[in-house]
C-alpha cells in the first residue's frame, strides 16, 4: 500500500472521521511539533509545549537575570516543588500535600524503598518487577547493599507477583505500566494484596501519569513515583515526582536528608528534624530551570479530562493494532503489547527481529518511535498531540519500509549510542 | 560619608585605578547584571552569563521542539554529564575523567561517603565540621541511620578536626570554605592527616570553586563534591559535580546504582553491575535544560585565570573591610571572617545582632548581600563581575543605613520566607 492507492482514501477517511470527532483535537496546537514528523516518543520524551520556550525566557532573564538571589522568595523558587506536586497530585488520583515534584525518578524510589524498610523493620524482602524499567531494580539493590544482606531484592514477573508477597515482603515497588510492552498491572488488586499480608504497595507510575486516570488513593498505595517529561510534558529530564500517602507523614524516615527536607531549612541547625508533611522527602537544591519549565507541560495535562484522554488512546492504539496487522502481514511483527486495551498503556510494541533497522528506516522517513533490546519497536501515542491520521501514516511508512527493504540498507544497520 | 563628601573623591580614585589595572575587568560583560544593582550575592546564586538566554533557547526550541527524544544523541545529552565534568575538571585540579556533573551536591555527598564507607568496612566513624552547611550533616546522618547505628557522625569545629582523626575514621567530609564565615581549611594538611590515619578525605568544594584555584588531586584528596551555581554561575539550582580520584575506580561501591551509572544503560539487564571509571557514580535521568544552560558560566570561568581570580578576590575583601572598618566604625559590626586573606574565601561576613534588618536596608537600596541566622551579613565578591568601585559604593550604603538608622524602619523588621 501507498498513499495513492485505493485503500488508503477509505482508511484516510476513517482516521479523519475520527480526528473530527475527537474532543482532545484542540490540544495539538498547544504543542510545537516539527512540520511532517509523526512523532510516536511521547511515552520517552513528551513534546514540547508552545509555552515552554516564552516561560524558560522568563525564568533566565527576569527570574534568574533580573531577580537574581532574590528570586528564592520573589518567583516562589523555594516551594515550587510543593506548588508543582499540589498541582500535580489530581492527576495521579493524590492529596494536597502528599506530592512533591523533585530529584529523579531513581533517587526519589530510593527514598521511598528506604521509607518502607523504616515502618517494616522486621521484614527483608523487596518485590520488583525483573523484567521491566531496570533503574529500580537497581536501586533496590543499592539499598540491599547498604544493608549489609540484611535486606533482599526478589525479581518476579506480572504473574508472579501475587503469589511472591508474604510475611517476609517489605514492599511491592511495582511499574505500573511496562516500559517494553505497556502492560498495566492491577494497581488496586496488587495493593491489596500487599496490604493483605502486612506489606506496603510502591509504585512507579512514569509509563501512566498523564496518559490515563491513576487513583493512587483510591487504590491505597502507600507510595509512588514518576516522571513529568514523558506524557506530562515537562522537557528533558525534568525532575521526577513523588507521593506518600498522608497516613505516612510523621512516621516514616528516609536517609537522604538534605537541607530542603529540614524543618526549619533556614534555621542551619546541626542536625536534622525532618519537614512536616511531605517535606521531609526533598534532599538538595533543585534545578530550577528544568523544573519551571516542567509548568508548561504540567498546566495543559490539568485542563485535559483523563478519561478521555484514555478513551483517545485506546482508540489509537486500537487502530494502530489493527492496521500494522492488516497492512503489514506477513513480515514478521509479533505483538508485544496486550491485545487487550484494559491491560494497555498508551504504548504498542511490536517483537521484530530486525527492530533496530526497521526503526532506524522509520526514523529516516519521519516517523519517530523508539527500539529496546534485544528486539522490541515501540511507538507511544500522547493524546493530547497524537491524531489518528499519525497513526494511518506512521503504518503507510511502516508497510512500505518492509514492502521495499529498505530497512536492508547499509546505514539503517548501525547502533547508536543511545537507542 | 556619602558620594558627595571628599573622602569620596579620594577612595573613588583609588577604587577606579584598582578597576582600570584589573586584568579580568572584560568578564564583566560576559554577564547581564541589572542597572543599578551591586551584586555581592554571587557565592549563593552567581549572575547570568549573557550567553545563557540564547543557550537556553537553542535547547529548549531547537534540541527538544524540533530534535525530540533523538536529542539524547544528536545533541548530546546523554554525555553532557561526562563531557561537563571533563571540561570542570581544570578548574578544581581534577583529571580527565574524575568529574561528572549530576544531581545535588547533597546527593552526591551521600554517593560519596557511602563510597567511601564501602572502601573502609571496618572502620564507623564520620567526621564532619558541625558549624559547616549543615546539609553535609544531614546526608551522613542519614547515611548513618541506614546502617542501622553501625556508623556514626562526630561534628567537629575546625580546631578540633586534626585531633578527631584516629583509626577509627572512615573518612573526613569537610568544606572547603565556611558557608558562614568564609574560613578556608587547609586541604593539604587535613587530607594528608586523614590518610596517615588510614581514612580518606571528601571535600565540598561549593565555595570555591571557581573563586580561587582548588587542587584536589595536588592534594591527594579522594572525592569531592561542588556546586555549579555559585562562582560558577551554572544557574539557579544547576546540577552539582563530583569528584572520584581515579584509583578509587573500580574498588569502590555506591549505593544509588542507577541505570546512569550501568556499565551498559541501554542493554537493560535485570541486575546492575557498575559502570567502568567515574561513570559508576551517575544515578538517574538528569535535568537537560539546567545542566546545558550550566555550560554557559563554566565556559566563562575556563577562559580565566584562576591564579588571577584569587588575586582580584583578594583585593576586594581586603577593600571591602578595610573600608567597613573606616567607615562603619562604632556601628557594631565584628569582622566574622578570617583577616588573613590566605584563610578567607571570596565573601566577607559581619556579626551584627541587627544583621537582618541591615541587610533588608541594604537590599532596598540595590546592594545585594545575604543574612545567615543567627546575625551574620554575608557578601559574596565573584571576582569576574564585582568591581572595587561596586565595593565602595557597597560600603557606601552601609555607612547610610547605619549613621541615619534607616535600618529600624519598620519594613525591614520583617523576616522573608527564605533568607
Amino acid at each position: 500500500m501507498t498513499k495513492r492507492l485505493p485503500a488508503y482514501a477509505a482508511l484516510r477517511a476513517e482516521a479523519d472521521a475520527l480526528d473530527a470527532a475527537d474532543p482532545l483535537a484542540a490540544f495539538r496546537d498547544r504543542f510545537r511539533l516539527p512540520e511532517g514528523l509523526i512523532y510516536l516518543d511521547g511515552n520517552s520524551l513528551g513534546a514540547m509545549p508552545a509555552d515552554a520556550l516564552a516561560l524558560a525566557g522568563r525564568v533566565v532573564a527576569d527570574e534568574w537575570g533580573n531577580g537574581l538571589v532574590q528570586s528564592w522568595n520573589t518567583a516562589g523558587w523555594f516551594d515550587l516543588p510543593r506548588r508543582m506536586g499540589d498541582r500535580l497530585a489530581p492527576l495521579i488520583g493524590a492529596g494536597g500535600g502528599e506530592v512533591v515534584v523533585c530529584d529523579s525518578t531513581s533517587i526519589n524510589l530510593f527514598k521511598l524503598l528506604s521509607a518502607a524498610v523504616s515502618l517494616r523493620p522486621d521484614r527483608d524482602v523487596l518485590i520488583l518487577e525483573g523484567s521491566n524499567f531496570p533503574t529500580n531494580t537497581y536501586m533496590a539493590e543499592g539499598l540491599a547493599m547498604l544493608s549489609g544482606g540484611r535486606l533482599r531484592v526478589r525479581l518476579c514477573e506480572a504473574d508472579e507477583i501475587l503469589s511472591a508477597i508474604d510475611n517476609r515482603t517489605v514492599a511491592v515497588a511495582i511499574t505500573h505500566a511496562h516500559y517494553k510492552t505497556g502492560h498495566v498491572h492491577d494497581m488496586a488488586a496488587i495493593t491489596a494484596a500487599a496490604h493483605a499480608a502486612g506489606a506496603l504497595a510502591i509504585w512507579d507510575v512514569c509509563h501512566t501519569a498523564g496518559a490515563m486516570p491513576v487513583a493512587l488513593n483510591a487504590c491505597g498505595v502507600d507510595f509512588a513515583v514518576g516522571c513529568t517529561y514523558k506524557y506530562l510534558n515537562g522537557g528533558p529530564g525534568s525532575p521526577a515526582f513523588l507521593f506518600a500517602a498522608a497516613r505516612h507523614h510523621g512516621t516514616v524516615r528516609q536517609p537522604l536528608t538534605g537541607w530542603w527536607g529540614h524543618a526549619a531549612p533556614f534555621g542551619f541547625e546541626p542536625n536534622y528534624r525532618p519537614a512536616p508533611g511531605i517535606g521531609q522527602f526533598l534532599t538538595g537544591t533543585q534545578p530550577v530551570l528544568s523544573m519551571a519549565v516542567a509548568q508548561a507541560g504540567l498546566e495543559i495535562a490539568l485542563q485535559a479530562d483523563l478519561a478521555v484522554v484514555r478513551a483517545k488512546s485506546v482508540s489509537l492504539t486500537e487502530l494502530f493494532i489493527r492496521l500494522v496487522e492488516e497492512l503489514c502481514a506477513g513480515h514478521g511483527f509479533e505483538l508485544a503489547s496486550p491485545r487487550d486495551p484494559r491491560q494497555r498503556g498508551s504504548q504498542v510494541s511490536w517483537a521484530h527481529r530486525h527492530g533496530h533497522a526497521i526503526m532506524r528506516a522509520l526514523i529516516a522517513r519521519g516517523i519517530i518511535g523508539d527500539f529496546r533490546a534485544p528486539d522490541i519497536i515501540r511507538f507511544g501515542f500522547a493524546p493530547l498531540y497524537v491524531r489518528h491520521v499519525d497513526v494511518l501514516h506512521a503504518v503507510d511508512a511502516l508497510a512500505e519500509v518492509m514492502a521495499s527493504g529498505a530497512w536492508e540498507a547499509p546505514e539503517h544497520q548501525v547502533r547508536d549510542a543511545v537507542t
